[in-house]
């Protein structure tokens, strides 16, 4: 990158919407999509006139193999009533609605559009577990699928890398999966509900139920650690390392800055985009880091003239736990190697000094995977706005947040930085 | 369309380049990208450093279902060594990358960005006929796929109400079949590159090796009623109203205007740019005329000043040739209903007042579905560089020339006017 980079026309979010996210038997993109719309569409405070939208991004990843429909762009704008605004499909694996976004902004900011809806959408769950991890797997780079990887077992490769050099080890990335539990409850748009005592709660009422032999787990990491009740997917990612397969939509609507004010008082302004290509696996010299994250991370950093001290809440892209650890060190949150221990000292959690996935991030919140950076983003925009309820970061003059997003094995990575002024 | 559109930064092509259009056996995506990614890079006058690149965006339809591989963004940045520059996928069927082009503009004219490199590629001849055919109809809207339609199908049933409402016949569709097939030969590049004569003259010859009956038809039109020789495909669609199944990549450098005299004294500017969303058939009041072609047209038009009577020339989505002669009556060259009595008077032929898809267009320059947006596009920055050899527009003064794209039937159109000033 030889300059900073700027926008010549701010953009600001006024009005947001998603789904509930989790596994619907008889509800397709459409649906999923216009439910987040109609929520998006009474989110902005001063009324919103769908003639006003003048283009559309939608993000999604696997509807051309798992639905057998490609070409979403025009029928979701006309499943809305917004044909013939153009309406562009963009994929960039689980990134994909992150990219939608950034499309927004740039349109916006060319000067060409006013008012610009974005989001996206994934519809998963009819398909059953193996053709999802084999569709999954079509956003690995293909170096990483010929070698027989899927996305567990990359991902468990990066783990133990991890392990091997800083000295962490499962019991760190318990503490990663029991604060997305925590926060889970707290979000009603989540697809798990339970915190991992809650869960344990239940197991335990089941087994007695049932008459057998009733576990004694004696806290959250003795469950976690239990082989029955976690079992491994690929060492060291265990269930409850993983996020779920889930279904949903979730759409922004972003204009033009200095007509924000004909839609809220209060917009939330994107100070920072940045995102960057990533070469896989097989040519990283290194497991323990995300270039693409770091790149991305510092073109939004440059744009918004933030650092990384001045983030204060973040969604990250946290498919498995691992990443999680690896991206608050990528975004420059903690130093390398020092992540694990932050996350030990409760420093993520909701009411620690840097919380991370409040919304019960991607292992709890659900994982659409089209639909996962901008949902990533309207946690966002609702904290910073205070409507995030009970889950509300309870930092004075909440300020600045930003969303994290990866696609595929890094392939892909987004960095979005939103800010209250 | 409540506004005129504008940008607030003007955009210029400094660079293109092509494969080869064709069917290939041993050649994928990353080969044909990076064939015409290096022939991009020796068309720029004054030389390009790759590492002036900003960000990518590539168009393609199939790959995910055709090479069982997504996630081409990023894939194609790393082979060209571009990465960890961000590269965006974007799908919008056969018009992928006429909106891969659009968010390049978007990216330079938001002046985040000062050169992007825009196209699309499509790998898809190592399919059968049936596969693609299958493949391709999930580019239809749903309803007409439940209706059982395929593409040949759909544009037959438009065909036969042009035909209906209009007197235009079998004879009409032959003209522009016969004129692509004039233009084509003159177009190193195009898949096809003989004349319906030099059809004949072969089939001929062969008959007469064979020793067989030879047949005896007195022209070009002739050849064409023969149901032997142009079989019917989806009546009145016959063989030779139907493009080419193709494999090819094509790519465009974009640049901020202002900077654009570092890469050449001869730019190209983007006059104007225009994208709409279609509903399909089965909400179409009437089968005749695009929708979504005529609002893409309204907004191209109307940002650039000019009007159809301004546009010398223009390369049009005919991926059957009726839809040739709606779409050149959509975009205001004619009235409706009269095209093809244009087309009969030779007016769109090299040599007439208004020649369209002087490169033989998508019926024998072939159609990469992916990659088509962005190689009409050359053709009209090669024609107005006046470096378009024997197929090189004889009108003086060369200065404007379009390009309308297609994807599905009608979901997506776009329209994009160029200009050398």
């Amino acid at each position: 990158m030889n300059k900073k980079r700027k926008l010549s026309r701010g953009v600001a979010v006024v009005g947001a919407g998603m789904s509930k996210f989790d596994m619907f038997k008889d509800r397709d993109s459409k649906d999923l999509f216009a439910e987040a719309f109609v929520e998006m569409q009474s989110s902005v405070d001063k009324g919103l006139d769908p003639g006003d939208i003048d283009a559309l991004y939608i993000g999604n990843f696997t509807n051309d193999f798992f639905v057998h429909q490609s070409h979403w762009g025009p029928i979701l704008a006309d499943a809305l009533g917004l044909a013939p605004r153009p309406a562009t499909r963009i994929e960039g694996a689980c990134a994909s609605s992150a990219l939608a976004f950034r499309e927004g902004v740039f349109a916006i900011a060319s000067g060409f559009y006013d008012a610009v809806l974005v989001g996206g959408v994934e519809d998963m769950s009819k398909r059953s577990v193996e053709e999802v991890a084999e569709g999954l797997a079509l956003a690995a780079i293909p170096d990483e699928r010929n070698a027989g990887f899927t996305f567990p077992g990359i991902f468990g490769a990066i783990a133990t890398a991890y392990f091997e050099r800083y000295g962490a080890s499962r019991e760190d990335l318990m503490n990663i999966t029991i604060k997305s539990h925590d926060n889970a409850p707290l979000n009603p748009k989540a697809q798990y509900q339970a915190t991992i005592c809650d869960v344990m709660r239940s197991k335990i009422k089941r087994a007695k139920e049932k008459g057998g032999a009733v576990p004694d787990w004696s806290d959250e990491k003795d469950f976690l650690r239990d082989p029955i009740a976690n079992p491994p997917i690929a060492w060291p990612m265990h269930l409850f390392d993983c996020c779920p397969i889930s279904d949903g939509a979730a759409c922004i609507l972003l204009v033009g800055e200095e007509i924000a004010k004909h839609f809220t008082d209060e917009p939330i302004h994107v100070a920072g985009i940045g995102q960057a290509s990533g070469r896989g696996l097989s040519a990283a010299d290194d497991l323990t880091y995300f270039e693409a994250t770091r790149y991305a991370a510092k073109e939004a950093y440059e744009m918004s003239g933030f650092t990384p001290a001045d983030i204060q809440f973040a969604e990250v892209h946290d498919c498995f736990s691992i990443v999680e650890l690896l991206h608050i060190e990528d975004l420059g949150f903690f130093e390398p190697g020092e992540s694990y221990k932050a996350v030990a000292d409760g420093l993520t959690r909701l009411d620690g000094s840097k919380p991370i996935n409040t919304s019960g991030g991607l292992k709890c919140k659900g994982h659409p995977v089209g639909a996962t950076g901008a949902a990533q983003l309207i946690e966002v925009w609702e904290q910073l706005r205070n409507k995030a309820g009970d889950r509300g970061v309870p930092i004075k003059d909440l300020r600045v947040g930003a969303a994290h997003n990866l696609g595929g094995t890094g392939g892909t990575c987004t960095f979005t930085i939103l800010e209250r002024r």
